[in-house]
């Protein structure tokens, strides 16, 4: 069996833009699918993603309960138009799957102007941007326009069309898992249930369908549990599904718009100082990127089930420009264009890194403990005295000989002491090689 | 038996400036008596509230032993005066009862003006206020002027004449007390023994008897303790009396220059995170309203005593302007004009907003932990989804949920999502008539 | 016997200048004596300071192990040159010590400019000044020039010798110890090894000598341990042999770099919260110095080896500028000007006051703990009422008075009062003579 690659090997040859153009490539062949909580859009999206990691689709039927919930009925839909009285579809699906609310009943019905614009939303400051709207537990039906569509309607007869159906069927998510040296878990959620936008969140669902096939060509000592979920129905679906098997999660992030511009996000996890929260923070503040850490609170994304207080998972939020702070989100707007690839290889790369932090961090117990040990007579540290100032690779390992006492992880002491996590673990292997250091426990 | 009103519609009917010029009438009734830590204008202020409030008068007997210190003899003054060779009175308490040094001993001499000056204390940056000085424990006698008095003085025999007595007799405070559901106290104390003298502290007298009124008449989960007391001297015997019973006090407020126009200071406890701490700081942020918490300091109005090792309740000092930090402070200049109808109206209703909170925080547990239970099929959460923001209301709910897992109470919840805490006790209500959450305990 | 001087009188009487020109003749003193870590230099300076107080000279010989370390051979050197084609010593060790790299093997060699060269080190930054190297624990030699000396230097061969000599024998190091009341112990520790280089560490170590010389004179509480250690090597050593009394240790400072114009620095021990940690930071508050207050981190002193995480020792460093960020560290600029008489006795000075911080430091029982005593019928409080503002000492006495509960020392009380730690002391002092106060335990 060949050697496994290496994790710090693929960052060290890490190409954002290269990364970023596959994952944008990816998004494009999504962004046409009209996905929902249930359907066959969803299905079709997930096993698009089976060509980049051998993902499981999970199907609960309609009507099972879940926790407080229950599984609705499936929605499928073909087509949708209003057409006016010349015959023409003013408003057309077939356009943009944004202009029918999601999980809109089927209808066939003819109205007047008035009748129809209790059914028609808009945004009137963005007048060309169609917005996202959805009804998955209230029977309704709407469609959703441009505000120049809206105001181009004529006083008249419209007919109305939405060939959808509601039917027993199934609620689908995808899951992977990678079996690592220990069965403790980290857990990637994404939702996936979003229909024609991108950041929000084809972003999130090709950036963990790449790090799962990343990752399962290295060694690991964590396992790793990926879930393609539809947001909050499908959430509390996985978690009823695998209650017992929660426990085994130490870390967990939900991914959501990474793929804007703009710097990084962390929402902390429900506990403020897991260290999930604390590993993203250290990720992100070395290089210092600009990011905002943001403390939990209970509404968002799937957080807020894996966070409720009965589960109270270490599960954490990593994005960039967060939902509802971008003026495209939730419209037609978050489209192929407010995704740039650099900036979701660049995401990638960062969750690399966060992985990397998760893997290596470890406390360790130093062997000489009274007194530092002649490290120049081990070829550690430079003969010359009298210098002024010291390379970091030495005083990471004074770092490490210090702090080592059983008590401090190496996260700790990278964040006592400001030095880069990698240089730190790089000074505990080579303690170890030379017996000053071993792990504890 | 008619339903009692409820503390919120009174505050939701709460009008400052009407309040305020109540309290601003009763201020002038009680202004031009002259109060000492003994004496007949003592007894005759508190008789004075017992037209609002049925407040009982308690009598300590000179000589009593209270902790470290001894009842004094009673102090009565009918009248004062220095008169020149002329025979016109240059000093005359007739005009301001803050011209005589509280508690001076009787007096009928003639004396040159060098002599004289050795009894006159005056305010030379303000000439035209008089200062306030007393001497309890040591016996002398005294007269306050103005420096323009002062300074008109001429070469000459005068004639000095204090008409008080100091005689066994009794130590006056007032005592009110309203019973609620629990035996558990919340203590209001004022010191009442300041003469003519408007923000210090007619201001704290008179509106604890308004409380007192207000709340006499609404459901009360705690019982509320109101002391009208002499500073130092009276809170000491009052703690002497009811030593066994301050185990029952949960909360407690000082209240003393409520009445000038500066913004809200409030000094916390000697715990300094005692739940009447927090919950003052609070009501004071939503609105923010400009205020100032300090840190406990041994120095200041009775709470010195409340706060002494021996006891350490949790005690706090409501005020305005603190003591010493205002110009007119303990000068003639603390009159009805520095007191201000609608300060004084505010700070009632600040306290109201304060034992709201008091009242109604709790520690409620969340019956649905595992996922968020599905607000929208109770009618509690919209059901259009894809909106960028949601009413503070549904927020309010999600906040209550996640948080009631037995450790937090509402307090905890209101400082850590800074939402209203009337917002956040209004969601757990309609969470506890749907049965999704249930007070702990 | 005679009665010994207080502490406090030696500190309400000090004189810096004055003080400090008696540092700066010792300084002066040991200038031109070349240290190391080993040899007779190092003794010779040891025994200039015995004429000021009576330390002793510890040997430890050649070979002997002191934890993962070895005692090298001693270092000794009479002179050191390199001669040009025409017989001019280019390069004299006889001018300054700092010519040779301290602990160069002997040499008598011939050799060309560019063989030279490997072993010549300069500052071409600050061309004037010769560089302070050291190698200890590798065999070489070396020579530190001024960067126009190395300029100057023409092609040709040169006559190079270095009059040293490696041999069995042994370090040396100084110790005194002052017996206290208890036997609970102050380490004061300071680097000793540096040639002519006056603030690191000729200030350190005459700055120790006198502080000793100035505690033996007067009534202890602890006993004081000064050691006068070569860096690194010799405080290992030191510990190695007093392992076993390292546990009555209770505070520690390592004194370096106390000479310069600098404000005070003050390092944190690695516990970070130690008593030494706050009686210095509050020595320095009061009255504020622009000081500076640095986490510990494991590189700079010997408290890398106080501090190693088997020992733990509450140990600090109290600097001015500290090591590395002036830019005449370990350069010939570090010489007889950079260190000011008057920086020298202010050094000296704080000392004395952290150390009778440490002396007075205790906790209290306030013996009558509920309500204030009266301090007025005692004397210790002004009997006239309704003045503004309190005099500091009886601010003092309510301090103390409120916070002697059993879990407030002084310290604690100076910290959170910002009152001046002697003021407090004082009134403690006052409180103790009329039983309102004890010592606890």
């Amino acid at each position: 069996m060949a050697a496994k690659q290496q994790l710090k090997d693929i960052l060290e040859n890490w190409d954002s833009t290269r990364e970023g153009r596959g994952l944008h490539s990816l998004i494009a062949a999504l962004y046409p699918i009209c996905r929902s909580i249930t359907g066959e859009g969803l299905r079709q999206s997930l096993r698009l993603l089976q060509q980049h990691v051998p993902l499981s689709l999970c199907e609960v039927p309609t009507g099972d309960q879940v926790f407080d919930w229950t599984i609705p009925r499936e929605w499928n839909i073909r087509d949708a138009w209003i057409k006016n009285e010349r015959g023409q579809k003013v408003v057309d699906f077939a356009k943009s799957n944004l202009h029918v609310v999601n999980y809109s009943v089927p209808v066939r019905l003819r109205m007047g102007l008035a009748e129809l614009k209790q059914h028609l939303f808009s945004l009137p400051e963005t007048p060309d941007w169609i917005p996202y709207r959805t009804s998955y537990y209230r029977e309704t039906w709407g469609f959703c326009v441009t505000q120049r569509q809206l105001e181009m309607l004529e006083e008249g007869e419209y007919e109305v069309r939405i060939d959808s159906t509601l039917a027993p069927g199934h609620l689908t998510y995808g899951e992977f898992r990678i079996q690592g040296a220990t069965d403790e878990e980290v857990l990637i959620s994404c939702h996936s249930c979003h229909p024609s936008l991108c950041n929000d969140n084809l972003s999130g669902m090709t950036i963990a369908a790449r790090l799962a096939a990343l990752l399962q060509n290295v060694p690991l000592r964590y396992s790793y549990r990926f879930v393609w979920v539809p947001g909050t129905i499908g959430a509390i679906a996985w978690l009823a599904r695998n209650e017992a098997e929660t426990g085994r999660i130490r870390h967990g992030l939900v991914l959501s718009c990474l793929g804007d511009r703009g710097p990084f996000t962390y929402k902390r996890s429900r506990r403020g100082n897991a260290e999930i929260d604390r590993v993203v923070a250290q990720a992100l503040s070395r290089p210092a990127t600009g990011h905002s850490i943001l403390d939990f609170v209970p509404y968002g994304y799937d957080e807020r089930q894996y966070c409720s207080p009965g589960f109270n998972l270490p599960v954490g939020v990593l994005m960039r420009t967060p939902n509802g702070r971008y003026p495209e989100y939730h419209t037609s707007a978050d489209n192929l264009d407010l995704v740039d690839a650099g900036a979701l290889g660049e995401s990638l790369g960062l969750l690399l890194r966060i992985v990397l932090r998760l893997e290596k961090n470890r406390v360790c117990i130093n062997q000489n403990p009274k007194c530092e040990p002649q490290l120049g007579r081990r070829g550690l540290y430079r003969t010359m005295g009298g210098l002024k100032d010291s390379p970091e690779r030495e005083m990471a390992m004074l770092w490490v000989l210090n702090f080592s006492d059983g008590s401090h992880s190496l996260l700790d002491i990278a964040e006592r002491s400001s030095l880069d996590f990698a240089v730190l673990e790089q000074a505990a292997a080579a303690l170890e090689e030379h017996n000053l250091l071993r792990p504890a426990g």
